[in-house]
């Protein structure tokens, strides 16, 4: 008798801004997956856009219209799709820019096609309001590229503004600012899985 | 007695994709305003960011909060509000990817605020569909920068299959492909200069 190995979930760090609160708001998010007991098991993996440091979207032909990677012409192409490859599902760390997505977002998301096609994902948006409408638009984009997107996206707002005044400078947040949010999020993840087939 | 000079209008081409069909579908929009009668008179200037090649948002600072654009730590920075405080009013002529806007545009709106604050925009997009997704999520992005967005928002599309293979080979599309859309673009720019104060 074999049980099969947890699904491998990319987490998408989804700011490039330096200085950043991004790589907080990730932790907390895997850290209440990880210590929720009603989580099914997974192992979650970083990607940081700002690391990945792809160039403008460069590629000659349409990404949809590519069904095999190594028709892809540039190197950071293919490197970009063998690691959205190797995920079964994906959760999302965005900020909101002017009512928005950010562009490094969109742009890792337009250079694929088939690597996301069919795939979950869960969104949470942050930033002074939380950032629900970015969450509504990247919601689209990736209905776009026809993943299965959570109902539930968590919408984490700095909550007043000494918070705030921390989060443009890139500084810790106060601790448990999001506390009380910690139930939402494990209930996106256990929507999430319950999408991967 | 003086009159005023006629405003002058940015039209930005919004992909940076090769091979593109934005120049064709600016050309169109650009010729039938200026061959309109009932246009009321501007001068249109081209901004491509292909051209502009921006890199992908670097600036420490967040936009909305910088008040002096020589507060912006880089020179493309600078260089790049120089070029938006120029014009009165906009025209964004935009390609849809994945039901979103291009990251090309979202990364030239996001690196300036002050700039784009209380002008006017008109919005044309084009694709397979027209594009109608994409206007929707630019024009909330747009008024998160609190520009004023021209109602209508014509949507241009490639029209059946043999100007969908040209327009991704980037090739000139089928003469009179827009023709029927002339109006609309007319009815756009003219209430595009109404909110011209």
């Amino acid at each position: 008798m074999s049980t099969n190995p947890p699904p491998s979930i990319g987490v998408i760090l989804c700011s490039s801004r330096q200085p950043r609160v991004c790589p907080q708001v990730t932790a907390f998010v895997t850290s209440t997956i990880e210590s929720s007991a009603s989580s099914p098991p997974s192992t979650l993996h970083l990607i940081d856009l700002a690391a990945w440091n792809l160039p403008l979207f460069n590629e000659p032909g349409i990404p949809s219209q590519i069904k095999d990677p190594s028709d892809y012409t540039h190197e950071h192409t293919r490197a970009w799709s063998v690691e959205v490859q190797k995920y079964s599902a994906f959760i999302f760390v965005t900020p909101q820019y002017n009512w928005g997505y950010p562009a490094v977002l969109k742009n890792a998301i337009d250079y694929l096609y088939i690597e996301w096609h069919g795939k979950p994902a869960m969104v949470v948006s942050y930033g002074g309001h939380g950032g629900t409408k970015a969450a509504e638009q990247l919601k689209q984009v990736l209905q776009g590229v026809r993943m299965k997107v959570a109902e539930t996206m968590p919408a984490l707002e700095f909550g007043g503004r000494e918070n705030l005044g921390r989060a443009t400078r890139g500084e810790e947040l106060q601790v448990g600012t999001w506390d009380g949010r910690k139930g939402e999020v494990v209930k996106a993840y256990e929507e999430l899985m319950a999408l991967v087939v």
